[in-house]
């Protein structure tokens, strides 16, 4: 029942006494599915493996070298995803739940191949040009050159998505010359072993390129060094716990946050209710609010609406979440499923209560729900929980329930709409609805600073669009303030964030000499 | 004799008992040359003008009117610049360095301005293209928006550079549309001083664009909020108290480190000891003893020479230095003038102490020097102080006298050099001396992720180079690790930097308006 890391290409039991680890039971069934523990994992000695072997193997190979592993990694994830989405039952995903998961990570990693191939050069490192002249004679040239690091890439992950996350990690640091050692969340570290158990069977990565260790890894902050990255995805208050560790002070080391926020999304003037955009925006705060039972970090928590429509959103939301059928999700029919376990749900409610504290429940009771085919004393589930509050309040604003609910919030004009987009203090992504050209772009220098993304519905985009809540491999994922300052994805961007960019100061025959300087032969060969 | 501080357009004295101030001393004779405080300075109006009138009026302008405003400030400062010049000799800076100091900065700020004209479209924000499909559709596209936060910069800089690092920082916030709170360091405050007052008799920046607050920033720690910059250059300790303070940590506040290093150079084996190339070398490390007494962030502290060179390499500096003549920085001949307090002068001694305890002093002795026209005892000067240690020990790598003092280490073959190098764990910058480009590309290879610039001198360069210790504005100051893991000037990504990066999905008529969307009439006209 013990969950098994992954170190130093071997699978290994922790030697703790059964009392010392932590159960993690079924979000549907409440069933014990596996326990979680570290001690007396050898995590030095992971580390050790990772920069010794693991990270020399990948600085070796060129951009497009490593871009096939990503290709192999996806292959060998696609080839066995089945096991993946049954997995995720447990965790109370629905079918497209998982498939968000699953097939989103698989999608990051044959993007960045692609991207990799046609942007990077095929060598180990990127010289960034054209060479400028640094003084007045001909021959003294400045460029800037982007070298993989020789560290490791930490991943502390969420357990929102236990699949996509490591992935799209991996993608970035693979393609870097970063060896990973992933630290899937305890609530579904069973999913991110099953994942790194697929790509370790199929043998496509070089040894010491992935490691896993399940259970706490507080003991092996102190063991990151200057060339490390430590890449989280969480709480806001775990990022500052970590942010302000004193060995990563002491050593500058890299840290990336992507915390929760509390996105909007604005229904503009012009939207006239029951017209196919205002439709549009109905669909997308529903499908928010729902999809993976409203457990995603760029979820929807407040909705802003014009007054003048504000009890026709109200409407049209209430009467959509009407229509959601609840329950097991391997049954037939259901749309949402569990959040992720009973402690999450009692979050969600109380963070709820909080917040309609200054307004109400329009559509559901956070105490009670009707199910298809499951217990609610047993299982993690919450009815679709839609909110009328007061915008002058600052819990809707402040507190996020991290599961199935939004906050209706009406504006009176665009400046107050914009003032209380900025109230969330720092947000991983808005939606701004509406054809008014003028309006939205008002908007848009007004919240721009305020979000790491904005995603501008019209008349046009709302039938191609990818959604308010999917990060895109092309752009930016990461929000300033509260949403932590990190940046993710952003396309080749996100690789290079990872590396080390130095001046070079040089002549230009030494440029040329360091241009043309490829790899030796591949350390492995996939 | 209390140093005013500018806050809202204003020179005010702080309102303390003149017993709370701190005396600052002449370098070369002791004098008091003003008392500095902070207490009693509405530190919380002075930001709060600073983002409403200041952030406002240079977020209006375009990137071509900002850089209208660098020029403007780069005349000004220009056309009054012998006053600084004869000012920083109370600080022991010569003539020399003076220039450095001074010149240096109204060479960045054109250089930005030339910059920004050419590389930054005269609109508001930036549109980083091309825009890219995110979909199977073809209307569904994504671009990033680089937009002005609505905060502020606050500096805090090192004494070493009074004038050339506020300007630094200057150009890149007014071209990011962050207004600036200067904050100098003590011992040189009354340059700084000298510089603002300058710059706003010449009336050329908008209300609130820049102020400064002598003496103590603590306090305003708490003040700063999630738009706002905290850009800092000194101590790695005082880094350290300053990332993890609770307000940054808790609101994600950007902060960026420029720490010392233990800065090398190294000798590559094929430079024979007399040749040109090898002379070059000498020169380089003299220089970067001696200019402004060594105090450089960027100063070259460890010199690594084969085995078989150091001999050779000892002698030749030695006999390079004794031609040096130090004393009162005002006097005829003079080349190497004080450190700035007696206090840096003690903590130089100890230092390179510290470091000798593995070897000996080669030139100078940190207790004694031959002056022209200054007393010993009443000015904080030291002899230019060579020392020989054991690559092996740590100090040399760890301990960094900050004042006219290096280190001659001897390596046995490249790996053991590029192995040295990286025992500084993360420096500024550092030089490659050899004409064998299979030598030194190797070395830059290993040494790249430790360093924020490589200076690559050989027989083609060692006549056009700006020089070892000399940040450039086309590229990345700031190194990883020890160094802080900062990033500046880097020519526009250093501006893009202090601004928001936002993703953006919108519909290709809505990406058409953005990218045409100017600024309206300049909020002030130079």
């Amino acid at each position: 029942m013990l969950l098994e890391s992954y170190l130093q290409d071997t699978w290994v039991v922790p030697t703790v006494a059964e009392s010392g680890a932590v159960d993690v039971h079924d979000a549907v069934t409440g069933e014990r599915v596996c326990r979680v523990c570290s001690q007396g994992l050898d995590l030095a000695g992971a580390f050790g493996h990772a920069r010794e072997t693991g990270g020399p193997a990948l600085q070796a190979l060129t951009f497009h070298q490593r871009a096939d592993l990503l290709d192999a990694v996806a292959a060998a994830v696609r080839a066995r995803r089945e096991e993946l989405y049954v997995l995720s039952t447990r965790a109370g995903a629905t079918l497209d739940d998982a498939r968000y998961d699953v097939d989103g990570g698989i999608r990051v990693l044959r993007d960045y191949a692609a991207r990799a191939r046609t942007v990077l050069p095929d060598a180990p490192h990127l010289v960034e040009g054209p060479a400028e002249r640094l003084a007045r004679g001909e021959d003294f040239l400045g460029v800037h050159l982007v070298s993989p690091s020789p560290g490791l890439m930490l991943q502390v992950n969420a357990f929102n998505f236990p699949v996509w996350a490591p992935l799209e990690k991996l993608a970035q640091a693979l393609l870097a010359g970063l060896p990973s050692v992933v630290k899937p969340a305890t609530p579904t570290a069973y999913l991110t072993e099953r994942l790194v158990r697929i790509v370790t069977d199929a043998g496509v990565l070089p040894p010491g390129a992935v490691q896993m260790v399940v259970g706490s890894v507080r003991p092996a902050l102190d063991l990151l060094g200057e060339q490390d990255v430590l890449s989280f995805t969480g709480s806001a208050a775990t990022a500052a716990t970590l942010r302000t560790h004193p060995n990563l002070v002491a050593r500058s080391i890299r840290f990336n946050a992507e915390a929760d926020s509390v996105n909007a999304i604005v229904l503009a003037p012009d939207v006239t209710p029951g017209s196919p955009l205002f439709e549009a925006f109905v669909r997308e705060v529903v499908t928010e609010m729902t999809v993976k039972a409203g457990q995603k970090c760029t979820a929807i928590r407040r909705v802003l609406v014009p007054r003048e429509h504000e009890a026709a959103a109200l409407d049209a939301i209430a009467s959509e979440l009407a229509g959601v059928t609840i329950g097991n999700p391997a049954a037939e029919g259901v749309r949402m499923g569990a959040v992720v376990s009973l402690a999450q749900r009692d979050d969600v409610r109380r963070a709820a209560q909080a917040i309609a504290e200054s307004g109400r429940f329009v559509h559901g009771d956070p105490q009670k729900v009707r199910l298809v085919d499951a217990d609610p004393e047993r299982g993690a589930f919450l009815d679709a929980l839609l909110i009328s509050a007061d915008p002058e309040a600052s819990a809707p604003h402040e507190v996020e329930p991290f599961g199935p609910a939004a906050t209706v919030l009406a504006y009176r004009d665009t400046g107050h709409a914009a003032d209380l987009l900025a109230r969330g203090r720092g947000s991983l992504a808005a939606s701004l609805v509406g054809d008014d050209v003028t309006w939205t772009t008002a908007v848009v220098r007004q919240a721009a600073p305020w979000h790491g993304r904005l995603h501008l519905l019209d008349s046009v985009t709302m039938t191609q669009t990818t959604g308010h809540g999917s990060p895109l491999p092309a752009l930016r994922h990461g929000g300033p303030g509260r949403a932590g300052g990190g940046s993710e994805l952003a396309g080749i961007r996100g690789v290079v964030d990872l590396m080390q960019r130095t001046a070079l100061q040089a002549s230009p025959r030494l440029l040329d000499s360091l241009r043309t300087t490829h790899a030796g032969p591949p350390a492995h060969s996939a």
